[in-house]
């Protein structure tokens, strides 16, 4: 892949939003050695959050998009935090926190959403290891949750 | 900010219990290059455990309450491991495990209470990425757990 | 400990499956530096998963059962990535999360599984560093999933 990330994000006609401040005594971003740790992203857009519960009143496609906005808001705060996203070496892990009931089971699925994204973005540098777990409920109700740690290029 | 961590401590009030001794075969801390992980760290005060769950029997003070103690843990883990507060270089990253009902939604304002005290005994040093979420239970029935990784000064 | 990991899982009778492709944009395994992380590994034998919830139609040992499993998964990634178990220099972090009920508070005690069988395997360098939870539920309906930090040897 020679086109560059942002190359990439035109052509899926995709803009990363304005990574958003932490509201407490946390930072979004920080770099240690040559990772960088990008704290929890929600799934929350400029106009708001996707909020609500898989296995509830949510479907697969539903979460798929929330965790796409999750992916998004990542990378958004990669991007903040390094300059550019060519400055990421590799994408190393993702941690997908699912909303939802405890009969439901695709939560693969769902993350799938961010990890599709992540490479479609990135390239080979953005596959990943990952977890996916579905949890008894997250910030303001939203459906996904995802934090990463990234190799620095 | 050129008091020590000890004596931010003193200033608060607090005093870090004794560190506690993992019971099986894991291991409270590891060093690993320039990091330092920590295992998650219960609400467990010398004198026994903070139960319960949000959204259910704990309001939000609970929650945060449980979270200081969690994060008096992890620096007494911490200060155990390396033999000062001062060996911490930076509080790289907090995952924050919240008891708590799936309609619950202020997880972030629980998870302040480490956060916050974190930041209140190391200063920028003590500013992290973290995640927050809502999980269906933990250990003893305790409000928070709170794992942790360091880079060490 | 002078036996390589190879003769310890013989005498425990075990034998490592062969590890399991992603299904999807993310690897099972990513080196980075002298971590290798591992992808979220769950119950599942090689004639299927080992479903359920604890504190619902699972008990602890069938729980302890499902941990086992996870972190034979999880050796089988490693010693996929890294050519031989002996490559391993030390099991850093496990993450576990156990698909149990909103009153199950026995999650460490399941995990211990899973704990209990990596330092059988490598001895000292199996202790590690975790965090034990309770989830709303996990991929497939599994008991248990665990994600996994090593250092290379």
């Amino acid at each position: 892949m020679t086109e560059t990330a942002e190359a990439r994000l035109a052509a899926l006609g995709l803009t990363l939003p304005e990574p958003v401040a932490a509201v407490a005594n946390y930072v979004p971003t920080l770099i240690s050695g040559k990772l960088l740790y990008v704290s929890g992203q929600i799934s929350m857009e400029p106009d708001g959050p996707l909020k609500g519960k898989l296995g509830d009143d949510l479907g697969i496609e539903d979460g798929q998009k929330a965790a796409r906005v999750c992916c998004l808001n990542i990378l958004a705060q990669a991007r903040s935090a390094l300059g550019s996203l060519e400055e990421i070496g590799q994408t190393i892990r993702l941690t997908g926190f699912v909303n939802a009931t405890p009969d439901f089971t695709d939560h693969p699925k769902v993350i799938n959403g961010a990890s599709d994204l992540m490479v479609d973005v990135l390239g080979e540098r953005g596959r990943h290891t990952r977890a996916a777990v579905g949890v008894a409920g997250l910030p303001l109700g939203v459906a996904v949750e995802i934090d990463a740690i990234f190799a620095i290029a």
